[in-house]
Order: C-alpha cells, then sequence, then structure tokens
C-alpha cells in the first residue's frame, strides 16, 4: 500500500494548484446545447487538450467530429499490462433559471468545503481528477502501472448523437480492456458505489399549432381551440393518476426486477424522509408497487421537462395563443429499445390529439439502457480501491440517470464498463447551484489512482467480458 | 344634412395632420401592465390632455388613481341639451412574440391604407377619432351641438382596477345622459354594427411547486411528482373533449339565448369558412350545439392564456422541474358573477391537484357582464349615423370581448351605455401585427360627427334608462 501514501502525499501539497486549475476548467461556460456557446465549447477542448500535454499523455489530439469536439491522449507504455480507456465529457448543462443561482455558474467559488459551478461534479470535475491521478502517478514513479487512453466529448448533455459513429471509426486507437467512467453518484456522504446499469434516454418536442396568430381571446374564444388547452390533454393523457404512463406498450419490454435485486436495494437502508427533506417536498410521487430506488433506477420514466405558450410575463394578457410546446423526455430501463419507445409516443400523441389544431412531433437523440455482471473483476476491483480509502462496504447500485453513449461502448468495443463516481445526489447536477463535495475530491483522487494499481494486478484475460 | 358635408371638407382636408398626430400617440409605448413602462404611462396621460386642450375641450386635467392617471375633459355650453360621455383608454396591450412583426409595433407605419401599431385600433385609434370630432365641429361652429364629457384610463387592458372607485368619487363630475365608447368592433368590413352587449371577466393564476430546485431528470425521474405535470392534469380537467366546460356550477347562471337573438344572428350570415381563412385553421372548436357566434357572443369561456415551466429554450434539457404555472381566464355572460366564478374554479382546482404538488392560487381583476335593450333610442341613433355614412343596415351585436368597466358604469351611473366601434375583428388586437383599418378611421369620424347631432335631437328624459 506504499502508492497510497505516495499518492496522499502528493495530492495534499498540491491541493491549492489543482483546485485553481479545476477553477480555470470550470470558468468556461461550455454549454453543448447552445448554439451561441460554440467558441466555448472550443475553449474548453483546447484547456483540457493543455491540461493531458502537460501530465505526460501523448498522442494528444482534438478530433472533428460533425458536432463538437472530442478530445484524446495516451499513455500506452505498460508492456503487457491492461488497458483502462477514461470516459468523460467537458461539456456542461444550461444554467437557467439564473436567479436561483446563490454565486454565478462559471464564476466558481468555495464555500463550505463545496465547489460551486455549473459542471463542478457533472462532469469537469471528475474528468479533472482522472488527469491529476495520471499525473501524480507520473510525477512520482515517472511511469504509470497500467495503459490509459483518454477519451473526453463535448455531447453527453445533449445525448452523445456523434460519439458512437467516432467510436466505429476509431475502433483501433480506442481497443481497451475495460472502460471507466467517472459521471455517476455515490450512495450517500461517505459511501461509496460503483454502479452497474444505467437508463437509457429518448425524446420528443410536441409542437402545436392552432391559429397561425395570436387571437384576442374575447373576440375569438370559446370558438377556436386554444393549443395550451389542447396540449395539457395530450400531457395529461401520458400517465394515469398513479402515475404509470398509460402509452400502450411501453412496458412491454421493460425487465422485471430479480428478487435478489429488489432485497439488494432493501439492504441499502435508503432513507426516503431524507431525500423528502432534501428535495423539499412533503410527499414522493410515483408509480404504485416499486419503492423509491426501484422507481428510479429500474423503472421507466416520461418527464415533461419544460412547457411554454402564450403569455408568461408578470400580469395578464388576454390572449387566446396561436401556439403552445413541451419538451418530453422518457428513462428508459433493460431492454426497451428507444426507437420503438418513439414510435409509441408518437402513436399515442397521434390517438390523442385534439380538434382544431396541428401537432408536429420532432424527436431528441436517444440511448439505450445499459446494464453490466456486478461480479466482474473490474467492478469489484473498484469496490476494493473506494473501500481501502472510505473505510466502509461499497454498495453495487444501478444509476437512474442516462450516459447515452455507454451502451453504444459496450456494442461496438465490447469492453465492461465500470462507474465509479464521486458525485452526491444533492448536488445539485442539472439544476441551478450545482457544487461538488471536496472531501470526495480529495478522497476520489486517491481511489482513482489506488484503481490504476488494482487493475496493474490482472491480466488481459482475466478482465475479458 | 348639412353637417356632413362640413365635417367631411374638414376632414379631408385635415387627414395628413390627423394622422400625423395618431402617430404621435401610437409611438407611446403606454402598456400598462409592465412596471417598467410607467413612465410612458405618464407620457401618453400628458399627450392626451394636451390633445383636449387643443380641440377646445375645458376643465382638462389628469387625475390620480392608486394606479394609472385618468383624463378627463369637457364642453358644457349647450344648454338644455343631453351630455355624452366619452368613456375609452390610452393604455395597450403588451408586445410580445415581438419578432412575429412586420413592422415595430411603437414605430407606426401605413401600408395598404392601414396603420399599424400596437394601440392603433385598441383603443388609442378609436379615442383620436372622438377629440377629432370634437375639433370638426368646434372648428366649424365654435360650439357643440351636445354637452361632452371625456373621461380617458390607463387601465382598461388590465381590468380597470381603480376607475369603479374614480367614478364613486366622481358621480358629480361625471354626470350625463348617455356613456358612448368606441372599442368594439364592426361586423365586417362596410358592415357597421352597434353592440348591445359585452362579455364579462375573470381569471386566476395556477402555481404548481414540486422540489424546492429543479432536479435532474435521470436521478428523481420516476419518485418525485412532475409540476408540469401536474398542472396538465388540473388544465385537461377543465374541461370536456367538446370543449364544455368541466367545473362544477359553472353554467349555472347562464341567461339562455332567446328564439329572438338567436334568428338574429343566424340573419347576420356570418362566414364560419372566412373565418376559419382568417385566422388559420382547418376546423373551429367550440361547445357543442352552439354557432360560432353563439359561442363567443353569448357563452362563456375558460382559456389558458399562457403556461410556463422547465426549460423552454433550443434543444433539450433533461430537468425535472421545480414549478410550473398558468394564465386562465373566463369570458363570462349575464348573470354570471365573477367572484362567484373565481371560487368555483378554485374548488376545482382544489378537488383536481394531484398529489406530491402544492398549488398556490391567486385572482387577476375582474368584469362583469353587461347587456342593454337594443330598442333604447341612443343605440338606435347610433345606428342611423353608421347607416348614414356606410349606406348600409347596421348589424346589432353582442361582444365577445369585455370592457370590465362598462358593467360598472351601468351600476354606479345608471346610464345607458352606446358601444359604436370602428375596428375589425381582423385587425390582430392583443396580438402581434395590430392596425387599422384607414377608410374606417375616415368614415368614423363622420359617424361620430353626426351621432352628436343626432344626440342634440332627444331630451335628456328621451333618453332616460
Amino acid at each position: 500500500m506504499e502508492h497510497l501514501q505516495t499518492l496522499d502525499g502528493y495530492f495534499k501539497e498540491n491541493r491549492e494548484e489543482h483546485l485553481g486549475q479545476l477553477k480555470e476548467f470550470l470558468r468556461i461556460p461550455s454549454i453543448s446545447s447552445l448554439s451561441e456557446h460554440k467558441g466555448d465549447m472550443k475553449t474548453a477542448a483546447e484547456w483540457l487538450m493543455n491540461s493531458f500535454n502537460s501530465v505526460g499523455l501523448e498522442n494528444v489530439s482534438i478530433d472533428e467530429t460533425d458536432g463538437h469536439q472530442v478530445v484524446y491522449g495516451d499513455w500506452l507504455h505498460a508492456e503487457g499490462k491492461p488497458t483502462i480507456l477514461v470516459y468523460g465529457h467537458y461539456d456542461v448543462q444550461p444554467v437557467d433559471p439564473l436567479n436561483l443561482w446563490t454565486s454565478a455558474p462559471f464564476e466558481p467559488e468555495v464555500r463550505d468545503n463545496k465547489l460551486f459551478a455549473r459542471g463542478a461534479s457533472d462532469d469537469k470535475g471528475q474528468v479533472f481528477m482522472h488527469v491529476k491521478a495520471v499525473e501524480a502517478l507520473m510525477k512520482e514513479s515517472g511511469s504509470l502501472p497500467v495503459n490509459v487512453k483518454f477519451i473526453i466529448e463535448g455531447e453527453e448533455e445533449i445525448g452523445s448523437p456523434h460519439l458512437e459513429k467516432y467510436i466505429k471509426e476509431n475502433k483501433d486507437k480506442l481497443a481497451a480492456d475495460i472502460i471507466v467512467i467517472s459521471d455517476t453518484g455515490m450512495q450517500g456522504p461517505g459511501q461509496p458505489a460503483v454502479c452497474y446499469g444505467l437508463r437509457g434516454l429518448t425524446g420528443v418536442q410536441i409542437d402545436v399549432q392552432g391559429s397561425q396568430s395570436d387571437l384576442h381571446s374575447g373576440l375569438y374564444g370559446g370558438g377556436v381551440q386554444n393549443p395550451i388547452h389542447a396540449l395539457a390533454e395530450v400531457l395529461a393523457s401520458f400517465r394515469d393518476q398513479e402515475g404509470t404512463i398509460a402509452v400502450d406498450g411501453f412496458y412491454d419490454k421493460v425487465r422485471p426486477l430479480s428478487d435478489e435485486e429488489r432485497e439488494a436495494y432493501k439492504a441499502l437502508g435508503f432513507d426516503e424522509e431524507a431525500l423528502k427533506e432534501e428535495v423539499g417536498v412533503a410527499e414522493l410521487f410515483g408509480e404504485k408497487g416499486f419503492t423509491y430506488l426501484e422507481q428510479t433506477w429500474a423503472r421507466p420514466t416520461l418527464e415533461v421537462n419544460g412547457i411554454f405558450g402564450g403569455f408568461s410575463g408578470e400580469g395578464i394578457k388576454t390572449v387566446l395563443p396561436a401556439e403552445a410546446g413541451a419538451k418530453i423526455t422518457c428513462r428508459l430501463v433493460p431492454d426497451q429499445d428507444p426507437d420503438e419507445i418513439v414510435e409509441k409516443l408518437k402513436a399515442h400523441i397521434e390517438k390523442h390529439k385534439p380538434a382544431g389544431v396541428t401537432v408536429k412531433v420532432s424527436e431528441f437523440d436517444k440511448g439505450k439502457p445499459f446494464i453490466t455482471p456486478f461480479d466482474h473483476p473490474a467492478i469489484q476491483a473498484a469496490g476494493r480501491s473506494y473501500e481501502k480509502i472510505y473505510n466502509v462496504p461499497t454498495a453495487y447500485t444501478r444509476g437512474g440517470g442516462s450516459i447515452p453513449i455507454v451502451a453504444a461502448f459496450d456494442e461496438i468495443l465490447g469492453l465492461p464498463v465500470v462507474l465509479m463516481g464521486f458525485g452526491l445526489s444533492s448536488e445539485n447536477f442539472h439544476a441551478p447551484n450545482e457544487h461538488f463535495h471536496l472531501e470526495n475530491f480529495d478522497q476520489g483522487l486517491r481511489v482513482i489512482g489506488d484503481y490504476y494499481y488494482e487493475i496493474a494486478g490482472f491480466s488481459k484475460d482475466d478482465l475479458k467480458k
């Protein structure tokens, strides 16, 4: 365990410098979904490229795709040893509503040992930790115990529309033995988790058009369909009042939870009262017959992410609006297929479309759900690395979120994927006041460093899926 | 009919100057509902005061209320003759969505003999016509055939919250024999109408709160209520799929249409095909069992005027939003009571409120519905004035819109109200590209001038309600 002490010393000594560098990275507003941030995306990619070069990664490149760029780097001098492919993303979510942020989203600020900024935990902070782990090992011994390849993309938050093609075109360059991703959460403060499954994602935007321009609700009201009302009827038809999704065939391919899984989740002792307090609701609401963990890990959802139409300013405007729209996404679980689900959504919308309006449905990008056996040696090794640093048993969990590209890695490269995250569910990913608990930054750096040694103990054959 | 020729000559001679003045008035962005336009409201009131003074009105004043100001002026030297109280408003509706305007809303522009600007027809243009009618009569003969009082307010578009108090406190100052309002539409191009009834207005804003801040739809989705979904369920519950409002007791006090009224409306030969083309819809949609005119003149409505919640920008944001809201207004018909209807709405919302969210309901300002006998001499006289200028029979109609203060005038002053409007339903009141057909500006000026002579032919007793 000598390397643990070495890592510990290095990270303590350089903590302020590392945090300063991370803040630099977080100041770049790399919002992939908004076209006005195209320049910032390039700046973030360049920042990362420079960072790769400075820690000793080689063959560093910014690779073009049909969308935002991919940043690549490797170190391949551990002859005969396994190769770890580290995947992450440098893009972030939009930041509105801006007025709910205590400090500006792109002005990182440490308060109470938490680093506040968009991207602090999802995912710039965690990508940065892998880079610094490489730096620490290189600085101390001049080499790494395993081979590593980094592939950090800029389109995760918009569903990785171009990465699949990139992986296909770069199969040889990306060849490895396992894939490691740090973009998931821990089970709770001080409670590490290795995630063995993720939900997939699919979605549609519904645009409802009534009259060709807004109408006076007095002159026309009562005789012309109101697109907001029509849209509300469609949205309300998507589920019953108990939260079960009412789209024909939606649950057809859902893999039922095994008794073992349900028992394992129960054993985690999830605190629903604490959750209610954390998110500020008096009661939870979800599909009947399932616990909260089951609902969010192993059951699919249909959520309205946004709605718009008519007048939403101060006061009153008695308008009969011309248009209304809603953005809808579904979280999918094995073995639902995103394309099939979109077809079912479209059929449902067509069936429930009210009279007097036209309805346009457009598709968002899709990601398949993913699951991997939790007894794989690379998974178990991750659990051991956590336990060495956190001194508690690691939980083996599934995640409610989606990293759409995980399923693509699985399909194209055929490699086991290890999801070892350092975020906490209270850290407001995708919401105002995103932050990262710095104790997990500090401990996570050591976990990652140790994990490289753990994997060095296996042969390539051991790690075969 | 000598005065008609005189008026004709005067308005022709001064047309360009008059249009120039009206454009000045329209350039002032007097949006009463938006607090940032408070200064513009004062500018518009002052512009009107100067205009009153310049045409020879007396006792001109800007009167304070607890909201926006009222502009008053009179001319009371027609001894023994009736007094006409002219009511109108100098405030206008908001202008969004701005990108749908062909020319800027506060940069008036004449295209194809139509004047485009916010307020061109609703109601600055029509207020201006009354001022210019006074000017013409004063310029030509040094006096008016009747007494007139002008009361032009700045809060009509937000429901006239302070005018009722103003009328009560100024009963003597406002004493008159009839009230004339030009804020309604004609029956169609070249088809004048006198309106004998108006719908009332009431409304609520529904604010739905789920979690205390936006949540990641992957991590929490499926286990926490979505406020947009909850709101959609409430909105969908407001009516059945045929357009009938499903709020308990909503129709209880609705005065049924008489056979005579239904016949009279039928006789107007309303062209539903032309309407569909005008507003750009493939089919009309309204309460079953009623014609379009009946639906919009004599039946109540419940319209969602605006909805908001979650992410509405470009692309996708997989958020489980914390809040959603909707603005709802009802058009009311005799003898519905706005306060009673709000209570029924609140009871309905309480009953249909989904689990897992809190719902706040706030009230908008209210206006009662109004109706007046169409055989009153002041109504019939208005019909004659139109017929002299337009050379076609006048239609006696009801209006789907609301001038909430009309019911208050009726109740407090006990006077017959004559609604003689010059707008056309195609003129985009409350919507982008509001405009005013200048042929109705030209002919309307003469109708108003003639109407003052018509009323001069009656004794005060003739006009008693």
